[in-house]
């Protein structure tokens, strides 16, 4: 199984450096066919000249980032959560992104109550759906890395985020896979298998080891970390997703790098993608018991 | 449902700043009745005046930390965790502890293969499990937290350990519940169920946020952070789970506070451990979508 690099997308906050004009130039240059957009760099350039952009550019964009933080602690909080999160959906259409993706929100500020903050992110959730039905855009719940969830998201597993995923209509509801979130998690496979038509992003960076000190930012080049992609990108496969493959790198050394040696790395690294390292060279090595008993 | 102060015991690690000798006597002085041991301090004081100690001073030893580590990626490395896991099961065996627990080990070095690891250590542990039987110990598979999956664990959450403890004998194999690391499971109360009568370890600290630069030592005192102990305990609880329930924390700043002080207040915050935040004020709050819609 080979992913083709004409399903590579670079996620703009890989060159976060960028400016919206000089990042879907970037993809240009180095023949990259799609962009992972963000709405604050969007805003800065302004919607329509934003669209343009892109389209002109001739880049498909394969996801706007982000939506989310519904576990809001007051009425007017969730209120002003769901109506930025009406506005990004229509920020999605008009760049006919494949997928809004969603931060859904840590606990709720002062409260304990997992159970509440889930309520409440299920019920944000529903209250979009219609909006995300009738502008033809696909709500993606990204299932953040456990270590996010008092602050960023509660919903951080797979599986969870299937549950959830699952309780929606499949036209505006799906997940979002994201290696640097997911890939330590032993029943992955079987998650990803059950999300079926429900993946609508899948994203990829590495795990840098040691972690730095700020855990938004350990993330790496694929290759520079230990995570296995080739299972991950396999059963994302089997699971019916041909969409874009977006390289999502939060990482200040990156940040500091010439955009144009990160873009060329994006290819460079890019058969990590589909071969890591153990399908290459690790699977003959241990034989269970043997060198004890030898 | 309550958990009495008879059932309190203080994890070593939370005063890692005393010798084996004052961390009995601290124990003594606030009425604490069991205390979890650390093989290096026993090993400082040497191992049958350790036992002697404890047993003098009237106190139930709840667990020895650690046994573990499998994943070494040399045969040579591997006979060695082997012999080092079965001298500590007679250490665990010395101190009649309820349980010797394991941190079983990250990827193996220079290997991204998560399958790989997680048979070594399954190997590893079935190879150890007539040493285990034989001396009347339990191993508990601790599920860490899934950011220690690289480097520490690669079994990172408790359906995950629950799945491997099944496969021995209840007699010898089980599970540690500790909240630091499972807090955040959307399918924590199911996997504690299923533990059933494998529990063989419960240990608490609360998650701080925002997460300190060290992620080993984000741990605090009940009540200082975000977990709500209160469900998490309750189906320890009547998951069949009656024995001690440790406090560990990792904190430098715990550690540099006056030891009595710190036992002082373990038996303040006890009280957490059995009536979280969210039963006590949250569970009126929210009503789902009555504020948007009013």
């Amino acid at each position: 199984m080979t992913i083709g690099l004409d399903r590579l997308s670079l996620n703009q906050a890989t060159v976060r450096q960028l400016g919206l004009a000089d990042a879907v130039a970037l993809c240009v240059r180095h023949d990259i066919p799609a962009i992972g957009l963000w709405r604050e760099p969007v805003a800065e350039t302004g919607l329509a000249a934003a669209a343009s952009a892109v389209r002109a550019a001739g880049l498909h964009v394969s996801s706007l980032c982000r939506g989310g933080f519904f576990t809001q602690a007051s009425a007017d909080g969730r209120r002003a959560a769901l109506a930025d999160n009406r506005a990004a959906i229509a920020e999605a259409a008009e760049f006919g992104a494949d997928a809004l993706v969603l931060v859904c929100g840590g606990l709720v500020p002062g409260r304990g109550d997992l159970g509440l903050a889930r309520r409440m992110i299920a019920d944000a959730i529903g209250d979009l759906v219609p909006d995300a039905q009738r502008l033809g855009v696909r709500l993606g719940i990204e299932a953040l890395h456990p270590m996010f969830c008092a602050d960023r998201s509660v919903i951080c597993s797979l599986g969870e985020a299937v549950d959830l995923a699952l309780t929606f209509p499949p036209d505006a509801v799906g997940v979002v896979v994201d290696t640097y979130h997911v890939w330590w998690d032993a029943r992955l496979s079987d998650e990803i298998a059950r999300a079926g038509g429900r993946i609508v992003s899948y994203q990829v960076s590495d795990w840098l080891v040691p972690l730095p000190q700020d855990t938004l930012l350990g993330r790496g080049h694929l290759g520079d970390g230990v995570i296995d992609f080739a299972p991950i990108s396999a059963a994302v496969t089997a699971a019916g997703y041909y969409g874009y493959v977006e390289v999502e790198i939060f990482n200040a050394a990156v940040w500091a790098a010439p955009a144009d040696q990160t873009a060329a790395l994006l290819r460079e690294r890019w058969p990590q993608a589909t071969h890591g390292p153990s399908w290459v060279q690790d699977r003959p090595g241990y034989r269970a018991r043997q060198p004890e008993r030898a």
